[in-house]
């Protein structure tokens, strides 16, 4: 299984193609993104998510914008990128990746500066591709890593969805789970549902089946008890941003997933590529956390689930301290505590 | 305010009358039991549910069963008591308060075997009647112990719903609430959703507002980033059976919340009637845990969430050891560690 969760179509006049993620498993659903303002949106409404994906979407979504600037001057060329890059990157706060590929693709624009502009723009499609093709082999690469620490038998609780759906290639945490398999390891997968809008039930469990593997779902709330009866051996999840002393953003629950398993001394594992890393941030108290819109919790499937017009606390992720991550997973290697000192060692 | 959840209605041929819990907020519709059986039907389906509610409801669902009973003979009376009482302690197997109401109805009847089964039957539905009555002014009691613990601008947790609805007076936590209300007390109240029924959702929010309660409503996932951004002074939650050294069976994830209280240094109060203890069994892992059907997770309002066939794992209930909880507060005074030694003490 390789699930094309993200796509380009075409040359400088094509389109960008993603699963609509706000309806599966209900329906494949594909959309052609064929301006910045529509990947704009995507991000915002979810359409596509998770961190790598995103970095992916929103250079895509700078081409999409870009290739319509009519003018032969970089100045006013790059002005009008500007203005671009920054409406995107304020479609989601929490994701380093976002800012992370717009700086990458501005930095080869200005690499560029006295070249043509109509090559300039062939050349952050391609700019735009490589972080694409990058991330296929990142994923593959984070899951050979990881698939070490997976043994015959394990149960594995995952959260959210850090899976292909998540990025432009087999995922981050559940890459893993996919070497694992190739590895031939039996192992079971549990993942909570990760509410408010689902996640790990609508896409972690069906991506998993697709793949073949061993998933049970249950509700956020039931991990503690599935710890309590032994039937975890480690945790692996994404992250949306790593900060210098390990700190790691992700989806609202993670941390709570974290104490858990610290209690009951559950490795626990963040799978994250060198993108998704912030070293210019010192602790994760200093990472933006999203709140999200009232009626994500207060309806589900349209339906008011509390009565209308209830107070509601919807951040959209936490930060789990350095102290409960047993070691971050990335592409260049495990990187174990102390993290401060290993991370730079690692990824410098 | 004082919903009334459950009532009898007319004399021995009447009928008991509960709101059915599985229709709000959306509606309020009273269901009226007629016969033992659909006492049952409502215990297991949830139209009636918290533990002292459960036990009343029985109590009233054995005098639907033995008001039919023609006979002459208290021997022959008592083996079809208790037959129907057998079928009733199979409804749920967790809560404490069903075997409880059921054991002391039974023991009414055989208190009283030398008189005539007219009179039998009048005297159980005094019991029945009392168990009500007694829970009212129990949970006014343990309001009243527990306000003591509720400072101005408290910020509190609570979980499910262990209020009004889930017993025959004010509630066993939400009791605390109303009496720290009555005491001229200011303070916020976060009511975790409660999945997969919702209860904290559908039940909480609902009857605190109501009551004119400041009450925030979050998904369980989101608990322990509020306590990280020390939102939360304390936590009140209600539980299904407390036994001998303390350890508290309550709503799934429960020990989760206990867990993250913990490690913020949170207070975590159990608020429980006598009733709702069983100093039979030594420590929590004796507590028959219900698993619930697939359903209630996969779907949501009728919509799947998740692939169908998908696994699900459904626990409805966790137990919470007893070295996570501050104190519990019952309708003797508050009792406080060490357990084992002080819950005789107060309540023996």
């Amino acid at each position: 299984m390789q699930i094309k969760t993200i796509e380009w179509v075409g040359g400088l006049n094509g389109y960008l193609k993603i699963i609509d993620q706000s309806v599966l498993p209900g329906r494949l659903r594909y959309l052609a993104c064929r301006n910045s303002s529509s990947v704009f949106q995507a991000i915002k409404f979810l359409n596509v998510r998770g961190a790598p994906a995103i970095g992916i979407a929103v250079a895509f979504g700078l081409i999409l914008g870009i290739r319509k600037i009519k003018t032969t001057k970089f100045t006013t060329f790059y002005r009008q990128l500007e203005t671009i890059r920054k409406k995107l990157l304020s479609a989601r706060p929490t994701a380093v990746n976002l800012p992370w590929a717009l700086e990458r693709m501005k930095n080869r624009a200005l690499a560029n500066k006295h070249k043509p502009i109509a090559e300039i723009k062939r050349l952050l499609l391609s700019e735009a591709k490589l972080i694409l093709k990058d991330d296929r082999a990142i994923c593959q690469r984070m899951g050979r890593y990881g698939a070490r620490l997976i043994r015959n038998g394990f149960g594995v609780l995952t959260y959210c969805n850090a899976g292909a759906l998540a990025t432009g290639g087999s995922g981050t945490a559940l890459a893993v789970l996919y070497q694992a398999k190739k590895d031939g390891k039996r192992f079971k997968v549990y993942a909570p549902e990760t509410r408010p809008l689902l996640q790990g039930a609508r896409l972690t469990a069906w991506e998993l089946q697709k793949a073949g593997i061993n998933v049970t779902l249950l509700c956020d709330n039931m991990v503690a008890r599935l710890m309590q009866e032994e039937r975890i051996d480690c945790v692996l999840v994404g992250s949306d941003r790593v900060v210098a002393n390990g700190d790691a953003a992700n989806k609202i629950g993670t941390y709570g997933l974290a104490l858990a398993a610290h209690h009951h001394k559950i490795p626990f594992y963040v799978v994250v590529p060198r993108s998704s890393f912030d070293l210019t941030l010192k602790h994760g108290g200093q990472i933006p956390i999203e709140y999200r819109p009232a009626r994500e919790v207060s309806r589900i499937a349209g339906k008011y689930i509390a009565p209308k017009n209830t107070k509601v606390y919807n951040p959209a992720f936490d930060i789990t301290p350095a102290k409960y991550i047993s070691a971050i997973i990335t592409e260049y290697g495990i990187i174990y505590p102390p993290y401060l000192r290993n991370i730079k060692k690692v990824l410098l």
